[in-house]
């Protein structure tokens, strides 16, 4: 039968297609352009990828619909099934075959687009010095034995004392044409030593995009380049998702599928390209208006943006192509923006320590400070980057998924639906919750029947910190069930004890599982023991400011953080949260051409700190597993936030 | 009925197609992509766009087939139809619309491409130099905090000194998946200052093409870059021809036809891929192995394939869009070439002067030489230099295409059929001839039945000189029929006379009207007088040595030249032909990337005389006008040529 054809149809999209016998779901899903859910990469760990046999309105376009035209559940599948975690009519379609025709459904849980994130970016004075200056001119009338070029190369050295341009060829091929309409020219000239378009007449309008590529969003601003105004923001999901959650799993697919790097530049520019439609058409503006783009991104975003092979980042030693800064033709990416556009890539600073971190340098300046800086962007991977006016030290720190929600039991994206928010009431262990999307807290009667779909990044943080608190998780991290009698929050499943979040009937319990605080531990001992590396390079006891830079950094409440020990020793009030940090840095690369300089020399300065070489890394993080580490000093540290009143 | 769509089948290509009623011939066989002679411009004027109307095999196929589905006769036609050039049957292309159903025959005679000449290319000696290098370099195994292109570029300035290179970002799209194939890598270099292109393995075959777009020919040679050895050498017609003959009928098209300027670029360009491919099959090469291309042609071919906007060159000032020399990605203008080729374009002198004549001063250097050289370089446009190490001068000249045999009432191009050679008996007025593609004279009987088409320009020359001799031509140029009584090859038609060249049962009669000899006068005057502007500039009254280049240049006798005073004054055995120089300056600049620099520099050197702006061009030119030049003192003119025995 391996030869044979068979039929596949998805719903709702309905989209179809005909495929070899054999074929994987995900690969027949992605071939028909089908949104499935894939966060681990294929390898049956996340569960996202359910999808359920049809027998309803689609199912007669098949020719049958049957159990038996999948391959046989695989023994993962099967405790998945037994956990009561995959129903009986779904199948994992990272595991699963296509032997014959089918109908499936991929249920909105299984796909990606659900949640749309916007990063949205701290506003702050900028300095104005845009790469790309349109500047007026009227030539003179041509003259025998004098060239087009060169009437126009003196009379921007004599107007605006702008010697030795050089005219691209692209603005070549406009100038004879624009001077048959006008001697009155708009001249576009980039880093004032090249015109790189030609118009004729009067334009004086400059646009341009700040571009933050992360793994699983996009973010993007639209600025008036001579004001600095932002015009629109807008956000997207990185469709790169489908082939992974995180840079390790894409990374992953790349080594596999040799023409995967193809696949993953197309869809992200695609992306960015729609994204720019959408500020563009928000902003009132003709995207042929925009004229300067800068790019920031952790280093495999980079380079899949920019069409630089990124495989060498997946192994040690994570070698960048490059560290440079970029700067191309925008037309070269093909995106839908004017064709004199430029695009401008911040330089990286090392492999895993992206343009992004440079951005938050940018942004932030530690370089100008006198006191010490700690600076965290926590993403999937965090970038941490701590010094001072003398020194600067940066490394990367891979604390995996569990910080955004994902891999985690009961974890999900920050999206509507999702527990952000909780409290643990010490006596009765009864969680109060708030949720993304509705303004008041669970016990509010204003609350209803607002829908829990889960527990995003913050709100796994807090009830780990308070069950923490509440004596149910031990120092060492252990969810001590047995200590609470038969509490009917507190259920044993196989040996270890989970926590129950919350409850909806008809729908799957929310559970706090071993594994989960685990996975917890694992990452915040990751950060910690990175900081402590950074600062002992530096021979620092403690740091005296701690900017929170990211999504997760800004929405997680720094007492926690400090409960748990994500974070070293430091005054609550100096620590606070930065925002989109490296949207703000390229926002201010976009604007102001020396910070391109600035940022581009700075890189240069900064000490790379490699965690994997370190032999004191493992030390670290063994002593920063347990809640909260032992040389943990934490100053405030009392049962109830210091927000709270006590219940 | 001007609404109405007719159908039109053009024999015998077959090609059809529907357009609305009243289109103009032309135009319907440049869309259908049918090949038809426009030389003129549409003017009505070299009648070689005739068109007959067809009762035969296609006929059927339209719905009728008469010939009031034409426009009416125009006058210019019904002129050529009495003169008994135009057959009752033919109508001219350009002069003609569609006003309904016909299959039209495009005739041998009427199409652009029955002759394809090649331009050859003297060989001399060369450096070699090329601007582009493949280095081998095996790279260091990768580290932490090296990316690979600082890895990359220490090594270069390691192994090769060279240090501060740039890494194209294409190049850079290649280092990562080069370097996981092979540590060993081959770097492609351009100008030493940049890679361009980063293989796998090792690469050492070196290419090159050096490219001459002429209005009417193109011509190219493939070489090795690392030996300098030309591997093959092509022509083939310039197709924008079918827009026009010279430089000034395209230039008149494209004032007239604002789109016109893609179409004629893309049709050089597109000539220029397949002439590339035609050279690597001769040389048994792949064109994927070309990396460098130099280009040389006259201002508007220069500007039409870089794909600047010639309109200027059309009216005075006649100002170029830039002179300068220019590079880029061969890849932007689409020819089938390896993706990390480059593109080199010799720099223009000035308006009307291009690089073509840069190209001719590179490859004969009149800037070492000590005596006064005059260099010129006849084609439909003449390009004159004059100078020596002290000056160099420069200047244009509108021959027309008289040289070039077009515009002539039987003249035709340098292809097979055409008299390039006549001696004219004193007494008998009887013509010898010989014949492009026949070793033999017409009296030998080896010549047999060779089919004579028409008279190509150096055949033109060399009977008016011997017309001139034999006292037939008065030195005013005018044919002194009368004298001669009732010669039967002297004809009256209409008030001037014509000299019966041939006549081939059944076919037309070839003359030589007085209005061949009036346009050969006028060429021949207006490069006598620019050569004279020249002169005086440099307040010389003779030069030492005489170079003539380009086709005409190479196949026209020089005692000829000298007998109807094309040039100026000079020991005959100090004038010699150049053969190609254009193409040899192409080569020169694509193996040696110093002579670059010296040509860049050199035409910054050189004087533009400008004839349009000399106030004595106009009494040099009316001096001019007689045959031989009243001031011509030529020492060995004689009745008979001096290669020739008495009669």
């Amino acid at each position: 039968m391996s030869d044979a054809v068979i039929q596949v149809i998805f719903s709702p999209s309905g989209r179809r297609g005909t495929f070899q016998s054999g074929v994987n779901v995900v690969t027949a899903a992605r071939r028909l352009g089908v949104d499935i859910a894939c966060l681990c990469g294929g390898n049956a760990v996340c569960g996202r990828c359910q999808v359920h046999l049809v027998e309803g309105e689609f199912a007669k376009y098949a020719v049958t619909s049957s159990q038996a035209h999948l391959s046989p559940l695989t023994r993962r599948e099967a405790a998945l099934r037994e956990q009561g975690l995959l129903h009986r009519s779904a199948r994992l379609s990272c595991q699963t075959r296509l032997l014959g025709d089918v109908v499936l459904d991929v249920p909105d849980s299984s796909q990606q687009f659900q949640s749309v994130i916007c990063k949205h970016s701290t506003v702050q004075a900028l300095q104005i010095n845009p790469a790309i200056h349109v500047l007026p001119l009227e030539l003179e009338p041509a003259d025998f034995a004098v060239s087009d070029a060169e009437r126009l190369l003196s009379q921007c050295e004599r107007d605006f004392d702008l010697p030795e341009l050089h005219i691209h060829i692209d603005a070549l091929r406009q100038l004879g044409t624009a001077l048959r309409q006008s001697r009155k020219l708009s001249v576009v000239i980039l880093n004032q030593r090249q015109i790189i378009a030609i118009w004729p007449g009067s334009h004086d309008a400059l646009y341009g995009v700040a571009l933050d590529i992360g793994s699983t969003t996009l973010a993007a601003q639209l600025c008036d380049l001579k004001s600095g105004t932002v015009l629109a923001s807008a956000g997207a999901m990185n469709p790169q998702i489908r082939y992974g959650d995180d840079v390790m799993s894409r990374l992953s697919y790349l080594m596999q599928n040799p023409d995967g790097q193809t696949e993953l530049t197309d869809a992200v520019r695609r992306a960015v390209g729609d994204l720019i439609l959408v500020l563009s058409h928000n902003a009132g503006l003709d995207a042929q208006q925009i004229l300067d783009i800068s790019v920031v991104g952790n280093p495999t975003m980079h380079h899949l943006f920019f069409g630089l092979d990124p495989r060498a980042l997946g192994v040690t030693p994570f070698a960048l192509v490059t560290r440079e800064a970029l700067s191309m033709c925008a037309e070269s990416l093909r995106l839908p923006v004017n064709s004199a556009a430029q695009i401008y890539g911040l330089p990286c600073i090392a492999g895993h320590v992206g343009s992004d971190a440079a951005a938050v340098v940018l942004a932030e300046r530690p370089d100008l400070q006198s006191s010490m800086m700690l600076i965290i962007d926590i993403g999937t991977n965090a970038e941490i980057i701590l010094g001072n006016q003398l020194r600067l030290l940066a490394c990367s720190c891979p604390t995996g998924p569990a910080f955004e929600g994902a891999q985690l039991s009961a974890g999900q994206r920050a999206a509507t639906g999702a527990i952000e928010r909780v409290r643990i009431d010490r006596q009765t262990l009864a969680p109060r919750v708030k949720v993304i999307g509705c303004p008041s807290w669970s016990d509010d009667e204003r609350f209803g029947d607002t829908a829990i779909t889960g527990i995003c990044g913050s709100g796994m943080i807090e009830i780990i910190a308070e069950l923490f608190m509440s004596g149910v998780i031990r120092p060492d991290g252990k969810i001590d069930g047995a200590r609470h009698g038969k509490h009917p929050r507190l259920v044993l499943q196989g040996r270890t004890w989970s926590y129950l979040v919350w409850q909806t009937p008809g729908q799957n319990p929310l559970y706090i599982t071993q594994n989960d605080v685990r996975a917890i531990q694992l990452a915040k001992a990751a950060l910690y023991a990175s900081t402590m590396l950074l600062m002992q390079q530096l021979d620092i006891q403690r740091v005296d400011q701690i900017r929170l830079a990211g999504a997760f950094g800004s929405y997680i409440d720094v007492y926690y953080a400090m409960v748990l020990g994500l974070i070293p020793d430091c005054a609550l009030a100096k620590v606070s949260a930065a925002g989109n940090a490296a949207g703000s840095g390229a926002r201010i690369a976009l604007l102001d051409r020396h910070a391109r300089s600035t940022i581009e020399q700075l890189v240069q300065r900064i000490e790379k700190i490699e965690t994997a070489l370190a032999t004191d890394f493992q030390e670290h993080f063994v002593a920063a597993m347990p809640f909260p580490h032992a040389s943990h000093t934490f100053p405030s540290l009392s049962p109830l936030h210091p927000n709270e009143e006590p219940l």
